[in-house]
């Protein structure tokens, strides 16, 4: 099944360009055609290009026809861009069948388009930290990148840590599934970018931010009326944060998950294998889900995007 | 000129006490009554007590009748119970006459009581970090923290960088001034606690962020139509920032600072003493200023808030 794969680069420069390589050769192990935007390896300053050629390079990988349009990493640069994205051009070559796939610093986009056309996008992997890992690709996140490239993905499963067992949540249906890292869409709140989703399924990630962040950040959408508007929340990986002994003092992410709970009527899910982790699954940011949890297990549904005649099983990485 | 001091932990647990007591001795050495709170060396996790205690030490400080209520320090614990504070018993605090002085967290409460009542505090030092710095106090933060005790500061002036000596910038009269630490200030838009200030003069600082942060959370403001209501921006003291110079490539504070000059009509003024240095000047969140600028040199004047038949200079640090 050869798909064609457009890679290019709307934020930070490559600067690994060895992982870039590695990632390139990895799509095209796995048959694809693999078409890299002139300005992927581009730089100017931090970015992949000044605005305007990065500008150019989304332009051209929605005009590409491709079956993906893939990043090659995240970083910074698309929330300075954000009023001047080709909106309607992405959201025509969605519709024509390009499946935008990125992640981090590309929530911006992803949830700036879910606000402007309702377009769904894909929360998922990077060309260079993911395909081109050094120890190689992660076989879920392969598993589901293929799921999405043979049209038969209808969902993702998942089984919360042990400390969630006794958590009670009624089955969720048809809820909007929006969000990805923390930290860049609560930068877009209060902005014309942030989606107005009532009684979605919002998940969230993070690296680097240490608790406090995290729950300065919770506390916010919170306080703006965002998490309680929603169904549900679910935590995916807060990874790269080591609390300081001395001074944490037992104040972790479990602290922000329990306080979280204890304010909110909206169910808390956890464990989700989605974040700066190799192990992730593809997320449609922007698509109605199905969300029904038995004992630590959470099932998460969206149904075929694509004809298929096949019946097809969600991929279900146990996390923890 | 004994005043009375009330010192209170509203946010992050006390852990340097060596610098709380210096502190606390150095006021009473001006000849200051000082009143420590009962909690403000309490500890629970990250904090200065749990919620509750730091409500009650905060309610405490309003009733204390103190001349300046002042924090021990920032760090982390103000915008977890915003929703909690007694603004009407510190808005009536403030009408006594008791003056709060603080910065870096505390921007969450000053900003969230200018949004409810319009009291002003005072953005200006800490207990520990300033009055208790092992290398001893600053000279030019403890005039004005005098002028602020005898009522008689009437405004701050300092020199701009070099590189803003062509800025032509016009008179501004009967401004809000408002403001604080970006990152705190940030994590309140969207919420009821953001202050709808128009036509004001914003002042920002920050400490251990990078450039390209500063910058995100500047573009959600700017997004949002906060930036461009203002009057003026005034940048103080972003410290404690290391470029990394394979990567960022002349990607720094001023390419921020320029940018934002090409996108906003609003002038941008930089090189305010204020921020996470030892050299601070005390500034009315809330108040009405004046501004001028002349040459390097910028005036902000907020005039006497108390009656005093005395005409006091502005104290001017020339930072850079």
């Amino acid at each position: 099944m050869t798909k064609h794969i457009y890679i290019y680069s709307p934020a930070s420069a490559v600067r690994d360009k060895a992982a870039f390589r590695r990632g390139v050769a990895r799509l095209e192990g796995l048959g694809h055609e693999v078409e890299i935007d002139e300005a992927a390896l581009s730089v100017h300053q931090r970015f992949a290009g000044d605005d305007t050629t990065r500008l150019a390079a989304i332009a051209r990988a929605a005009a590409s026809h491709a079956d993906v349009a893939l990043i090659s990493r995240g970083g910074y640069g698309l929330t300075r861009i954000l009023d001047a994205l080709p909106y309607n051009a992405l959201t025509k070559a969605i519709e024509r069948g390009t499946e935008f796939v990125g992640l981090s610093d590309f929530t911006a986009l992803q949830n700036a388009l879910l606000a402007k056309t309702g377009a769904v996008t894909w929360a998922g992997p990077a060309v260079g930290e993911d395909f081109g890992a050094e120890t190689g690709a992660d076989d879920i996140m392969e598993a589901c990148f293929d799921d999405l490239l043979s049209g038969q993905g209808e969902g993702t499963g998942w089984r919360m840590p042990m400390r969630d067992a006794e958590l009670k949540v009624r089955a969720i249906h048809d809820a909007t599934l929006w969000g990805g890292n923390l930290c860049v869409l609560a930068s877009l709140l209060g902005t014309p970018h942030f989606p107005s989703v009532d009684k979605g399924v919002l998940f969230i990630e993070d690296v680097n931010e240490h608790p406090y962040r995290v729950e300065r950040m919770l506390d916010q959408l919170r306080l703006a009326g965002v998490l309680g508007r929603q169904r549900a929340i679910v935590f995916g990986q807060f990874t790269g944060v080591r609390k300081v002994p001395g001074y944490d003092r037992g104040f972790g992410l479990t602290t922000v998950i329990d306080r979280l709970r204890s304010l909110l009527k909206v169910p808390v899910l956890a464990g989700l294998p989605f974040g700066h982790v190799p192990t992730k699954v593809l997320l449609p940011v922007g698509a109605k889900v199905e969300l029904a949890v038995d004992g630590r297990d959470v099932f998460m549904v969206w149904g075929h995007r694509h004809a298929s005649g096949h019946q097809h099983a969600a991929h279900t990485p146990h996390a923890h």
